[in-house]
């Protein structure tokens, strides 16, 4: 199963160029990830400031294989390619119809906030809902 | 040859968890190849734009590897590992005291601007410059 | 008439206090603007650029009376204060619920770009369809 | 008194217009007070943080009369406009030379965090340390 979410490009996302700022990319990887999170799986970021954790980010490896200018609307799908017992990874795909603009790989790990951001469990409920979006 | 800059962790730079949101680190890679451009290079984005050229993000990498928080300074060091005629690799690590934060790796293309963001050659004298930047 | 838009309060809006850092409620501002050129006035930002014109701001001022935490939704409202030769004034004012949580009035001028961001008329066809959202 | 700091314009503050996005602005005037309150004042946004104190931004007002261009160095000059006992307002003013760039004027409340951003007298070391800053 996929997770698939559109976003428009905006005025605040461009630079001088005209195009995306790559800043601005990252942005909205950590949306897909939010929105996934609260649309899809039902733990909200909220709900994880709630509990005192959150899932930083480990590693990342994005390919930019075609710009995108205001006023596009980008297509993103996640897909999940690992779970571990305290990390996971997502594949993250933008096209603009059959275009691939972009495509990112980001490794995250599950971690209690105020200990340090210490790497913990990722809770079995949260792992259950997550499985049906993993494509090995 | 390393250049070298160094930045302080700013309120800005932090999320909810009190430590620097990952798409602030890309402003900061964007930031180190700006400033290694203009201070060791003499080839400031300013002038870049005035040549209606740019160096578009093609792929990046990166580790993050201790996370960082407000009132920190965190030194930057960029070293080039490659020189292609159209495209170059940068690789930078951030550093704070002993510990390594985060290293990144960076392709980025050589490109005219109008003309759809085409990639071209790497100015001679540009890459001149570059050369003693390069560690293979 | 008002035009309004509801956006989400993300992670990528908080700082370390948990709210909303005032700089992206700046974005927001734009935001709300683009939208409203967008889907009521016909008039996007990219036909803006198309056109080499731009809309600058000139003047703003802004009362945040009370603080949005990740997960709300803020309903924006937009009406039009003024509307000038070459400039106009929207009064932005978010809520949520029944609680309003700020208030702004921006003052936006209408300029050609490439010529030094000279403020030039209003198109007629633009103000046309302006004057509904008119409240003084 | 007046504290003075000077920003360069970067590639990452700058619209598809060629001129800083004003939500930049909003962050530069964030950054003005970060590093008065660090540098002057002796009281940095770290220790306020640590404190579990803020100074949530309550009125905003400014005023864009010239615009900046990358590789533009501003120097931003603040000075106390009145300290009440649980709020502050500073002016800032953006200039490049002889040019007046901008003027702000920000109404800052003294804050607890955790106690739902309570308004709370400002520390008499911290009124002492400002007080040579205010000019009526």
């Amino acid at each position: 199963m996929k997770f698939s979410v559109e976003y428009l490009i905006r005025f605040q996302h461009c630079d001088p160029a005209g195009i995306v700022f790559y800043p601005r990319y990252y942005e909205m990887f950590n949306q897909v990830v939010e929105d996934w999170f609260a649309q899809a799986l039902g733990w909200s970021f909220a709900s994880l400031e709630a509990r005192d954790e959150g899932i930083p980010l480990v590693h990342a490896e994005a390919d930019f294989l075609a710009s995108s200018q205001i006023g596009d609307y980008v297509t993103f799908e996640l897909v999940l390619r690992r779970i571990g017992r305290k990390s996971f990874t997502v594949e993250i795909t933008g096209t603009r119809g059959e275009e691939v603009r972009l495509r990112a790989t980001l490794v995250l790990a599950y971690a209690n906030i105020s200990n340090g951001l210490r790497a913990i469990s990722i809770p079995p409920e949260l792992r259950e809902r997550m499985l049906p979006y993993l494509e090995n």
